[in-house]
C-alpha cells in the first residue's frame, strides 16, 4: 500500500510520544546523576549549584482553530537544568493542505496538497562545553504517498574520537539490524545534509539522516524508525556520562558559545524543517526551541 | 543613460569610502565621550572600565583571485569598545557575473549576467540595552541597468518616542530636500522590509529603505544617496548621546540579548543581502559581521 491506514498513523503517533517519554525520563535521570557534589566542582553560577535537578515542563499547542487546512498540534517539553542548559523535545501530529507553492516540492503532493505528519524532534544544548550538543528527529509523513524519515547527529565543541566512535557504533548497530547498506548510506546523507556551505565546514561529527524511506513494508520501515529512536539513547547517554563531571575553562565556554553560532546559522539558513515550519505558519516557539540559550558572534 | 560610466562608478565607490571614514570618525569620537568617569557608573565588567576608548580595526579582503567572474573586494572596519560592543562597517566594490539561477532575479541581468556593485553597510550593537542598535547601507548597482539603493533603520530594545522621532525627522529632512514623496514611500518600504513574518512583528521602529532608484538622473540619485548617508549621522548620534550615560539593570541587559535574537532571525531568514552574499560566495566574515556579539534564546 502506498498510503498509511488510520491505524498505522495512530500507531506511529503513539510511538513518537512514547519515545519522547523515554528520552525525557533518561535525561531527567542524567540531571539526577549530576549530584550537588559534582556540581560543586564545576565552573557554573552559584544559583545553579543550589538548584534541584532539572525537570521537563510541558506545553501543548494547537494549529489555527477552525481552519480545515490546518489541524492538529503538539506538545513541547523543555528542561533547563544543571547539566542540560536547554533541551527541547517536541512531538507534533498535524494535518491539512500544503500551500500551493510548497505542494509541488513535496513527494506525492503535486496533484493533491493534503498531508498528515507526525514526529518527535529534539535538540539539547549542554552547559558544559565538553559535553556535545545533539539533535534527533523521527517522523512519518503521509501525502498520496507515505514515508518515514529521521536521524540524529552529534555536535561536539571539542571533537573527541572516543565519543564519535561511541555515537556512530550505536547507530551502526541499529542500522545493521535492518539493512547492511543503511548505515553507510544514511551516514553519508547526514554528512551532506548537516554541512554549512558558506563556511565549507560540517556542523559536527555527523550521525545518520534518512528521508522518504518507503521500502514497500510499512512494518519494516516503522521498526527501523523505532530502532533509530532507541539507538539515540545508546549513542548519546554514554557520551554525556563520560564528560559531565569534567570541569572546564572560561576559554572553553567561550569557544562553545561561538560554535553555537554555527548551529544557529545552520538552522536558520539551511534546515528544511525550520524554514518549512516558519513559512507555513508552524508554531514558532516549538520550531525555534532548537536555538541555543546563549550564543556569541564575537 | 541606463548604464553608469566608469567615472560615475569610481565617484560612487570613492564616496562610499569617504562616508565610511566620516562614520568611523564620528563613532570613535563617541567612544571618547564615554569618559572613564561615566564608564565607572555603568554596570560593565571591570576590564572594560579600564580599557582605552575603542578604535576601528581594518581588514581588507579580495574575491577569488584569477576568477574573471568574481573580481574586486572590500575592507571591513570593526570596533569593539566601551560604548560600541561590536560595530562593523564594510565597504566593498565587486564585479563579475551572477550565477545563472540568480541572474533572472536581478533587474537588467536576465540576458547579460555581468554586474558591478559598490556600497557601504554598517551594523552597530551597543553594550547598553538603552542605546538602540542601528543599521545603515547605501549602494550602487550596475547591470545592463543601473540604480542606487540604501536606507537605515533603528532597533531599540526599549522603544522611546523621542528617539524614534529624532531618528525619523533627520531622515525626513534628507528625503524632503529631494522629493516630497520620498520619505513616506521609503518609510513604508522600510516597515515592510524589516518585518519578521514568522513572529508577526517589526524588527524595530523603522527608518527608510529604497532600492532600484533610477529617476533618469544619475546625479540626482547619487546626491540623494549621499544625503541619506550623511543624515544617518544626524539621525543616530543624538539618540546615542541621549542614553549613553544611563546605567541599566541585569533584566534590561537580558532583554537586550533576547531582542538581539530577533535580529539574528531576521538577518539569516529574510535579509536579501545576507542570503545573496552567502549563496554567491561572498566574504563570510564581512557578511556576518552584522550578527550581535552576545545573543540569547532562553
Amino acid at each position: 500500500m502506498s498510503q498509511s491506514s488510520d491505524t498505522q498513523k495512530a500507531t506511529a503517533s503513539a510511538w513518537f510520544e512514547d519515545l519522547r517519554d523515554q528520552i525525557c525520563a533518561a535525561f531527567e535521570a542524567l540531571e539526577d546523576e549530576l549530584s550537588a557534589d559534582i556540581a560543586a566542582t564545576l565552573p557554573i553560577a552559584d544559583e545553579l549549584r543550589d538548584m534541584p535537578p532539572g525537570r521537563f515542563q510541558r506545553k501543548a499547542w494547537t494549529r489555527v482553530e477552525g481552519d480545515p487546512a490546518a489541524g492538529g498540534g503538539g506538545v513541547m517539553s523543555i528542561m533547563r537544568g544543571r547539566l542540560f542548559e536547554k533541551v527541547g523535545v517536541n512531538v507534533s501530529t498535524v494535518w491539512g493542505e500544503f500551500p500551493k507553492d510548497f505542494a509541488g516540492q513535496i513527494q506525492g503532493a503535486e496533484s493533491d496538497p493534503r498531508f498528515w505528519a507526525s514526529g518527535v524532534s529534539l535538540v539539547a544544548h549542554m552547559r558544559s562545553p565538553l559535553v556535545p550538543a545533539v539533535h534527533m528527529n523521527t517522523r512519518h509523513i503521509v501525502t498520496t504517498k507515505s514515508w518515514f524519515g529521521g536521524g540524529t547527529d552529534l555536535t561536539p565543541m571539542v571533537p573527541d574520537e572516543t565519543d564519535t566512535r561511541t555515537f556512530h557504533r550505536a547507530l551502526e548497530a541499529a542500522c545493521d539490524k535492518h539493512d547492511p547498506e543503511y548505515y553507510a548510506r544514511f551516514k553519508a546523507w547526514c554528512d551532506e545534509y548537516f554541512f554549512l556551505k558558506h563556511r565549507n565546514e560540517p556542523r559536527g561529527v555527523g550521525g545518520i539522516f534518512y528521508d522518504q524511506l518507503n521500502t514497500g513494508s510499512w512494518d519494516a520501515d516503522f521498526a527501523f524508525t523505532r530502532d533509530v529512536g532507541l539507538a539515540f539513547l545508546d549513542a548519546y547517554l554514554p557520551v554525556v556520562r563520560r564528560h559531565m563531571a569534567e570541569p572546564w575553562t572560561p576559554e572553553q565556554r567561550q569557544h562553545q558559545l561561538v560554535r553555537r553560532g554555527r548551529y544557529v546559522e545552520f538552522n536558520l539558513l539551511y534546515d528544511r524543517g525550520t524554514s518549512f515550519g516558519l513559512k507555513t505558519g508552524g508554531n514558532v516557539e516549538a520550531i525555534l526551541m532548537s536555538l541555543p540559550p546563549e550564543v556569541a558572534w564575537p
